[in-house]
């Protein structure tokens, strides 16, 4: 996708909402566990309720994996639903050598048509770029995650830069042969380094998880994070596809939910 | 697996060699290209081919995963043929936040059966261990890789101490909770760097990739790399497995191309 078109949805929908298509067998209402393919089912349902607030979605691939062969196809199936306009993302969080990397592009950008990536950075230059090598795809580079691993590596400082900014600093440099397409992941969880990050990357886009289950806080997010043009993608999860718990109406549940982040992010519009 | 079993094997084959199963449709012979299922009748040859000379297995999943649904078939039915006592690594790169680095450890280790996966330290202790928890269960983590991109972060220096290097000395300390069962990747084109490597991770298994196509030397790992009890697996992929190009006996040659390695490498037992 084009970058103009994705901050075309996000200012005609004066929204930054992901929603994270996280799911699993076990946390499916119970009316749903008996149809054909209850993963799709479930997410297609989730997808028409949630699609007027949404401007990406994101399926993290561990969830279909987790299921084999069958798992791929549901997956196949619930990208087939997402409308055209919308954004997709690939949580797959991938990095390997060069034309290994080139295999899992391939993989996301062909075999199942994504917009974007996850790729974790440690593997460097060129376990990223053959991702940006397809036209009009995205990468999101891990930079500062939510985890409380995060404080393992990424604060590794080399001559006063932590590893993350050091992450930020070369893919800029990198996003030159790419103008747009490379993002970078920073977990909601550290708000307050939002205002640093802006400073090294202030027109990249930022993908946002973390707000909602991980505790992370909407206003500071959006406060931060935003450029001018949106640059924002916040993403939830648990908070909005189980909104519903075990009950009949989940997906009505789970739009309300949408509704309700995309109303707290249109004060930012 | 228990790291008993897999010393045992090393020294009994006097080998440290692992078959790299990267297999591509393109580059698998003409006569192959119209069985059923020519991944896994490739693979399936290959393994009886080298089964005698290799103590592990390490199928790259990016090249299944290529494949769709189809890929992820081939992959389980290969995982079968291969031989009980011969440990099997999937090369994944994998690493995300606890709940979903478990669900990928379940897909590997419960779905598979691998003995071991391979991940990328970034995102730090809570997206490792969830892999260690399972029982007799393995995970390599990258340490220094022999891709170009290895300079961009790897070398990021924290008072003195590369972030490759920090990467082995905390996992040294989580490991202590795991014995035995933690291992890095270290590629082969960084022989120089073995040394170092070893003084931090006396004990733990290394596993080393590119000898053969990606340049490294294969008397200067075992030389550098090797503990007492074993402590090394050293991969090749393209160099064996194509080893016969696009011939009828391409099993053949890759059986050959195999013992020619562990002929080499029985000369450090």
């Amino acid at each position: 996708m084009k970058p103009e078109k994705l901050y075309h949805q996000i200012s005609k929908k004066a929204s930054f909402l992901c929603v994270g298509l996280d799911t699993e067998l076990s946390r499916i209402p119970s009316h749903l566990q008996k149809a054909k393919d209850p993963i799709f089912e479930f997410n297609r349902q989730i997808i028409e309720a949630t699609h007027s607030y949404a401007v990406a979605y994101k399926p993290n691939l561990a969830f279909y994996e987790k299921l084999g062969p069958k798992g791929w196809d549901s997956l196949a199936k619930t990208l087939e639903v997402i409308p055209e306009d919308i954004f997709v993302i690939a949580d797959a969080k991938r990095g390997d050598i060069g034309n290994t990397s080139r295999l899992y592009a391939k993989t996301f950008f062909e075999t199942f048509h994504f917009d974007a990536v996850t790729i974790a950075p440690y593997m460097g230059k060129d376990s990223v770029s053959p991702f940006l090598e397809f036209e009009d795809k995205w990468v999101f580079l891990l930079a500062l995650t939510s985890n409380p691993g995060s404080q393992d590596f990424q604060y590794h400082t080399d001559s006063g830069v932590p590893l993350y900014q050091s992450v930020l600093e070369k893919a800029q440099i990198w996003e030159k042969e790419y103008p747009g397409h490379l993002g970078f992941v920073v977990g909601a969880t550290r708000a307050e380094s939002l205002q640093e990050i802006r400073n090294i990357a202030p027109q990249s886009f930022l993908l946002v998880p973390g707000v909602g289950a991980q505790g992370g806080d909407l206003h500071s997010v959006c406060q931060y994070g935003k450029t001018e043009l949106g640059g924002l993608l916040i993403n939830s999860s648990r908070g909005i596809i189980y909104a519903g718990g075990d009950s009949e109406d989940f997906a009505d549940k789970a739009g309300q939910a949408a509704k309700q982040l995309q109303e707290a992010m249109s004060a930012y519009f």
